[in-house]
This record gives structure tokens, sequence and C-alpha cells, in this order.
């Protein structure tokens, strides 16, 4: 695995768990640190299933080069990316270059482009999909929670559709972490997600909006009535290219709190990544005392208490006739905490990239081929999250129920 | 005169306007080009009532011995001090020194202090008045608008009424510059007036409060009902020290907008004076972030519109009955920018002064001691300020009229 965040945290945990599948486990950052800070932190948790291989390296992820020499070091034959997005390509080149499949979990990002032309992936990505199936190279794109389940919740409900009208992904965060204001990621990415075109695909084609200015309350299981407003999200980019018939949308949930506060911080230029200079003299960027000021997102973990429930609303035509389906997951901060030490944000994020991995050395997702997540079947993935910590249920005409009742 | 701010400005322009009888005026401050940019303006708009002396200086006022040589080269004979807050007792020392008359509009402030004890004027000023009796020097302190104007109002008020029971001072500004948000003053200074204790003067002792925890809808002449918060102010501590037996509060009006702004901005610790470390290692105050951000208080004027009204309501018994009184001023924004080139903000606090320094001039208000404004007369301080630009209007059973109708 390449990163040492809070998301990376999550993943060396459960491929901990799941060692007897996975065999050795190595992670890599940039700062070494970290590494052995996680891996300090499983070895607390007597996390390991089996004995076996658990090693930090220092590597810059942004220099394929030092990426693939790494993975030939270390024989890694799965490379799970949960490093910045901005290492997606140079990491992706490696596991081209040395044969190993990769897994990421968000789309590549130029840390100079806020907000690119749709669709995001390709941009990028999607230029290396005919090297990949030339090389038989598996690369599975997007295998978070969202983009990642979320694509195969899609897939999931459209296969028993005989047409798809619409996908609307929902995704709420109906935690509390107790403090006046915090971002559950660096507030410097986290923003990044909604000073941007809001880009969504309706009638066949791409639209627009803003932040903030489209929102609709969605009454969802477990947390009940929220109020979800839509976002740029990098799913609606690839379900958009693969049913282009379908409306798709991607709804992010936000108390009007958080709101208030992200609006007075970007309406007087705060979260502006542009230095200004202080009356003395100094340049700053104002975006980075911001962060400074903000609690940091790790130190949210032990107090955080609440679900979240994170789910797509599929409408189509089934039979000749109108139906819906809404497939989700509902998890846990406080259980998230006790089991990995981390907040459940990360822990929805972390979690499937680990069962992607267990399917590609399973085989059942060793597609030798690029993939987004909705081009592979649903059914192992959901079977192994159900297993490991995420379990995916259905409501729909017929009742709300685990998703193989 | 020193400083050379956005009140200086306006302290120029009108002793300019009144050099017939100030005489020669001298301006000095830290920083000479801005002391000639202010020459500039007064010239541009012909101001000079008759041909004389107007000239720049630089000094640096914390430095007594400065000043003092200062006011011995220019021969002064009248002070009006309307630098910072912290420079008012060194300047008060050269007056005392050379025997010039002393005039200020706030109160000493220590920079390392937010919140001192009340009443603050007997933290640094009183101490001086037995020393300006004996050397027969005339200081006027807080001959702004508030304080200033709004002690003379109360002084007017009470002077009709056999006991007083209450002043209320209400200072609302109701104008519009257009902008999300600003500050009227420098917002260093502007954001210390609302970040200590509220200081009140209740049931014949002090009280606290603090900022924004008790408001009140004011029913005002020309601007309407307008919402006003208790604030600390210093007129509260000299009112109460000369009529100990009325309540005295001072309420400032702030829109919801504003409290938001300021109460997200303080919550985040984004209006801190103590240093933060950024993820680089850079350190940075907050404070000096936000004010880089906002808009340069003195930009506002040329857009700035509406109205200010600031004003005593003044209880009390008169022929065994309860009576009230309401003495105030309206001032217009864009009629102040288009005499002297300033906000209404500065314009109000700017012309009093040199309303007082006229009647220093004159030997009316040449007390030989040191006075807060309500221990002087307050009907020629009318007079001048019906002439300069600041008419007074009282409000009661009777009706609503100027002050000497």
């Amino acid at each position: 695995m390449i990163g040492a965040g809070g998301v990376a945290q999550v993943v060396a945990h459960k491929c901990a768990q799941n060692n007897d599948v996975l065999g050795e486990i190595h992670i890599a950052s940039r700062t070494l640190s970290k590494c052995e800070a996680i891996l300090e932190s499983v070895r607390e948790k007597g996390a390991m299933k089996v004995e076996g291989v658990l090693k930090a390296h220092q590597v810059d992820a942004m220099d394929t080069a030092a990426v693939a020499q790494l993975i030939r070091d270390t024989g890694a034959q799965i490379v799970i990316n949960v490093g910045s997005a901005f290492v997606n390509m140079t990491v992706l080149d490696a596991c081209i270059e040395t044969g190993a499949a990769y897994i990421d979990t968000a789309i590549h990002e130029d840390p100079a482009k806020i907000c690119e032309t749709p669709p995001w992936y390709a941009n990028y990505e999607w230029k290396k999909r005919d090297l990949c199936a030339e090389k038989g190279v598996t690369a599975i794109l997007g295998a978070g929670f969202d983009p990642g389940v979320v694509n195969a919740f899609a897939r999931f409900a459209i296969d028993q559709m005989d047409e798809v009208k619409s996908i609307d992904i929902v995704d709420i965060n109906a935690g509390s972490h107790g403090k006046y204001f915090a971002t559950n990621f660096d507030p410097e990415i986290n923003f990044r997600e909604f000073t941007g075109t809001v880009y969504y695909w309706e009638d066949q084609q791409w639209k627009e909006t803003s932040m903030f200015a489209s929102g609709k309350d969605w009454d969802l299981p477990v947390v009940g009535t929220q109020r979800a407003y839509q976002s740029g999200h990098d799913e609606v980019h690839s379900l958009s290219a693969n049913y282009p018939q379908a409306d798709v949308r991607f709804w992010m949930g936000f108390g009007e709190h958080y709101i208030n506060v992200f609006t007075v911080l970007q309406s007087l230029g705060l979260l502006s990544e542009q230095p200004v200079k202080t009356a003395e003299g100094l340049e700053v960027v104002p975006l980075k005392v911001v962060k400074a000021v903000l609690p940091d997102p790790s130190s949210l973990a032990p107090d955080y208490t609440g679900k979240t429930c994170i789910g797509d609303l599929v409408k189509g035509v089934k039979d000749g006739e109108e139906v819906e389906m809404f497939v989700y997951n509902v998890a846990d901060h406080k259980e998230a905490y006790e089991e990995v030490g981390s907040q459940g944000i990360s822990y929805t994020a972390g979690v499937p990239p680990v069962a992607a991995a267990m399917l590609v050395a399973s085989g059942e997702w060793d597609a030798k081929s690029m993939r987004n997540v909705e081009e592979l079947d649903p059914k192992p993935f959901f079977t192994i999250l159900d297993e490991i910590g995420l379990p995916t249920r259905v409501k729909d005409a017929k009742g709300d129920r685990p998703w193989n009742a």
C-alpha cells in the first residue's frame, strides 16, 4: 500500500486482518515514521490474522521509477494506492511497468487545477486503458466507498431492472465530533471538493450548478431525514459514461452550521490558495492558516459518535413498470474507532479497497484490464464487505433487508 | 494634531474649514507620507477658510520628549490627539510639560491588555487630574462622538431633570458599504472592542455581560427599528463616575450577518492575536491574515450610503413625574464623503474634537484642568456642531426638534 494517512490506517488494519488471503503487507509513504506509527497501531490491536510480513518503506510516490523499484524489491502483486490524489498516475505507471495490479480510491488530481472538464477519468486514468488491456494489467479505479461501493450499488440495482432512468448517490454523515467546526479529511483537500463547479449528468448531457445551490431532504434508513446538496464527485464521471441514458447525481449531506461556516470563510477569501500579504509584509496562504486553527481530522476519532448512511437511489423500469431501489450501508463512528482506531469516514473509505484486493487475489476481480467498479460483478464484493465490516442493505417496495436476503 | 488615519482626515478638513478660529495647522504622525496625503486632500477640496499654515511633521508619539519638542517648535497651543489609543499618555504628558491644551477621542489602551478593570479612565488619564489642575493645563478627554458628543447629550438632558435614573447610549450605523463584510475601523482595533468583558453600570455598581449576550430593539428617528447589543464603551466609565445614581449602558447596533461572521471567526480562533504555526512551519497571527483579506476600511468611503443615528435615551424625574428624552444626531455617509472624503463613522468621530478645540480657543471650554465632556457646558458645543456638520436634535413627549428650538 501507498500512503500513510487516515484511510491508510484503516487499509493497513484490514489487510492485516486478512493477511491469510493477502500475504505480505508493505506500507510505503514519503514519511517513514507515519508508516511505522500505523504498523504500531496494527500490532497494538493484534490485527494480524496469521503470522507474516508487515513492513514500512519510504518512497516518493511522485517518482514512478522509485515506486516500480519498490514493487520489484517487495515482490508486491497488488498495489493499494491510498496516497494523495496527486500521485495516482505515477503509481499507476509503476504498476503498468511491473505488471502489479493497481487499486485506488479517488480520481487523479493536478494540484494546480481545481476543476477540470468532465468526465474527469478521461483526463488522466482512461488514457491508460488501452495500455492496461494490452499488457494485461488489472487496474481498479475508485474502489473506496464513494467512488467505489456506490458504483457497485448502482450496478447491483441496474442488473435487476430492464432500464435505468436515474442514479442518485446520497452520502450522509450523521455523526458528531463535538467540535465547533472540523473537516473529516485534510481541510486543504476537503474544501477543494466544494469550491469548483458542480457537474452532474442529466438528459444525456453534462449540466452545471454550484455548491449548496441545489439541496434536497432525503428520508433515509437509520439516520432519518437529512438535507443533502448536489456536489461534484468522481463516481458521476464513470457512471454517466457507463449508463449514459440515466441521470447521475451525487448528493452530500451538510448541516446548516457547516454551510454557514464554509460560506463565511469562502466569502471572506479565507479558503484561498493564493497568498495574501499582511500589513507587516508576511506572505501567507489563508487556507493554510484556516487549516492551522482547525482541529486535526485524526484527533476527531476518539470522540466521534453517530452513524453514516451512504447509498444509491436507483430508478428504472422493470416489466413495464416504474421501480426504485435504495441500496445502502450504515456505518458507526464509534465501532470503527474501537476496531481500527479511525473515525467512520476513514473506515468506509479504507475497507472497500481491501475487499477489492481480496477479489483480485482470488481472481474474481483480476480483470487484466482497467475497470471502474460498476464494470465488475458487485456480488462477491458485497459478500466480502458483509464479512469485513460494511454490510450492504436494500430498501424497495418489498421492504428493507440485506442485499442477499 | 497627532495621527493620520481615517479620523485624522476629517479632523484636518474641519480644522482647515475653521482656521480663522484655530490658526496654524500642524499634522504629525509616525508616517510623514500619510500626513502629506491628508494635506493633499485638504488642498484638493480647497478646505482652508483663510490663507494660513498647513504643515506635515514626522513624530513618534510614544516619545513624550519628541512630542513636547514638536509642540514647542510649532508653537502649538492646542493638541488634538487622534493617533492610536496607545499613545494617549505620552501625548498628554507632552501637553502637561509644555502647557498646551490636550484633546483626545478615546481612552488610553495598553496594547498588551484587552480588558482592564473599570472605570477605565482611572487606570491612566485620571491619575494626571491633579497635575493638570496644579499646572492649569486644559485636558478634554474623550471628545469624539462616543465618547464625546454622547456625554454632552447626557449632560444636556440631565440638566433639565431633577433626578436622572438611567442613561442608555445607542449607536446605530444603518449605512451600507456594499461589501460582504468589512469593519469601519482597522480590524485589529475594531475586534478588540468585542472580545473582552462588557462592563455596564446598574444599581450603583459595575455589572458584567459578554458581547452579543444582551440585545434589544430600538425604535429610532430616521433609521427606524434597529437591534443593538450592550457593548463596552469609554463613556460608560466617566458618566457612571459623574452620575453614580443613574444606570449607564452602551448599545451598539449590529446586523445578524455581522454577528454571524464575527462569531464564526472568533469561534474558529481566527481573531486570535496569538500566533499559530502552519503545517509548513510558518508562524502567523490569524487576526493579521483576517485583516489582510478584509477590505481596507478607508476603501469603503466612496460607496458608503445610508445614515448613522447615535443618541442618548435619558430617563429621570422632573417635578415629581417620570420623564424621558432622546438626544441624538443623524449623519449621512455620502454627504460626509462628498465634504471631506471620509465615510460617516470617521466623520462623526472627527468633527467633535475640532468643535472642542474651537471652544478651547474661544475660552469657553478652556477649563485649565482635566475634564470629561459631561463636565463642560454642552450648549456652546451643540451650537458649533450644528454649524460644522453634526446637528443635535431632541425627541421627547413634546416632539422631535432641534435641541434649541
